[in-house]
């Protein structure tokens, strides 16, 4: 889309609808908190544990969301999506329940769980390179070639709207315990998760802060906010958080973050083992290392939150057996 | 209590009447299931994840129930309860919430964490030797020094409503997802998750066959359903399983058992540590080995599942890192 066009973003509205419309097939993921542990945090923490969420992580959402708003001849001509892997299991999982073909364009160095994943959820798999091939180039390809629907994992409205309705979920869960949330935390790539949330948490209770998370080599949400406009990551930089490696901002959640963001906070790969094994320990969490960034970023600004109640997504729990052990070796040194 | 008096069992209403009491307090937690899991397995099993109930193991509820139903003056003069770990910390994280004062006698090999969890529940610790003292005997002592209320693991009308919530829940659960359950599998050690559960299933869904979970070495359920009498363990056996180490099953527990099971299933160390990486991979929870024996018996009669639907409850996740990754180096070899 041209640099001066935006389509208008999500509202609370849509959230809601889409909340409705998704319902029946999602897990209504739990709220957990641990006493124990905010006694030693000295601030209540509480998890929105997405990584319990049908395919794995919220994207599940956002996918349902998309592919329930298709009209039947849509449906019937199929959907491809590009993704590192969440996306993609999301979007196959979503189609397969609908009963829809589905084409996944996925990295070749994608954790093979993910790529395996998809494949069982009955999607065609095209592999790219990461650092030489334009996903989104392929991906328009094929859905032209074969008429079918693009997917896209975070500038879409609809697909917003649909990761909005875990932050939807969270503001009605944490009105039932009775807390007032002072600020809330989701991870960061595109920004689609984030900016969903937003919206929603903020219609609900605008006076709680609503900060990006992401990893301190990708920050690229925390420098487009400061200087108002989007702003690359390194094409070189590396991440443990194999699923938070989109390359800049979407356009549409850029708009809802500027507009609603309290700012964006980063942690270290250090950080983020850490916050993999007191998910572990604490919350009885499997979480990827994407999944846990949010819950590093507030260990790694804990005097901030001193007294306060902050909650976070813990977005996805698609790690291979061989990288949690790593994680909660290293977090142990 | 004398041989030939076994004080009432609990029913379906008193099950009903433990969760409108428990529930403002416990998590409810999700019932969880993978389609890519169902496809490899040739079943449909649903695992309910009682690991991320308050305190890590479904014994919060049994304990809150009990101390629930207590008056003011024994409320003020606390609890006493002997455990391995998970009942211990329910009972502490119960007296906390309620503001009474607690006493736990625990086994001196109990796992590190699951001492500390108890301490950081604000309870006083006593510990003990599993192989040459009685548990029964010091926390009796202490109760009656102290005028304080003995709230026992499983052997209690109170405490097998308590964990009958799980049940009633997961019945529920099943229900609103228009799911007719074939079979259901609860870890059983004194037997007061699984009577609890049994009496809750069977009352929502009599056509249900509830199964006991056991480890193969210490499979007194097993054997006392056969003998139609209760049957102890070899006081040598071990297991993996550390929060199933009751020497029989209780004499509630059991004369509910005998009514309403199907039997008991049983899992060798090594298929428990499978069922702790399927955990881990398909459904993104950590179990402790206790907490994955229902999810094993059910992996080691496999073939009796074809085509059906089996819930299983996965009891706990009180694990330490190095266990947990043990478990899964076990399970890849």
């Amino acid at each position: 889309m041209p640099e001066d066009k935006i389509p208008a973003p999500p509202g609370a509205a849509e959230i809601a609808d889409a909340l409705a419309r998704i319902a029946p097939h999602i897990v209504a993921t739990p709220l957990l908190f641990s006493p124990a542990a905010d006694a030693r945090l000295g601030f209540r923490l509480l998890v929105k544990a997405e990584s319990l969420q049908r395919t794995g992580s919220f994207k599940f959402r956002g996918a349902l969301n998309a592919l329930l708003s298709l009209d039947n001849e849509a449906r019937r001509r199929g959907v491809v999506a590009y993704s590192s892997g969440n996306h993609a299991q999301g979007v196959a999982a979503a189609a397969q329940l609908l009963g829809m073909p589905a084409v996944i364009v996925m990295p070749a160095d994608a954790p093979a769980i993910k790529a395996a994943n998809t494949k069982a959820y009955g999607a065609e798999l095209v592999f790219y390179d990461r650092y030489t091939e334009s996903r989104e180039a392929i991906a328009g390809r094929i859905a032209a070639e074969r008429g079918a629907s693009l997917i896209p994992p975070y500038d879409d409205a609809r697909v917003i709207a649909g990761q909005g309705t875990a932050g939807l979920e969270l503001a009605r869960q944490a009105l039932a315990m009775g807390v007032r949330l002072d600020a809330v935390l989701a991870p960061c790539s595109g920004g689609g998760l984030v900016a969903g949330v937003a919206l929603a948490v903020k219609a609900a209770s605008p006076d709680t802060s609503i900060y990006a998370a992401e990893p301190e080599t990708m920050d690229d949400m925390r420098r487009s906010l400061a200087a108002g406009d989007i702003r690359a990551n390194d094409a070189a930089a590396r991440s443990i958080c194999d699923s938070l490696m989109a390359p800049s901002p979407g356009k549409i959640p850029f708009a809802i973050a500027r507009r609603l963001l309290a700012g964006s906070l980063t942690a270290s790969d250090d950080e983020t083992c850490r916050a993999m094994a007191m998910a572990f320990a604490d919350y009885k969490l499997v979480l990827e290392p994407g999944g846990a960034v949010a819950v590093a970023a507030v260990l790694a600004t804990g005097d901030k939150w001193r007294g306060k109640t902050v909650a976070v997504i813990a977005s996805g729990g698609n790690v291979d057996a061989e990288t949690f052990k790593g994680a909660l070796t290293r977090a142990a040194r």
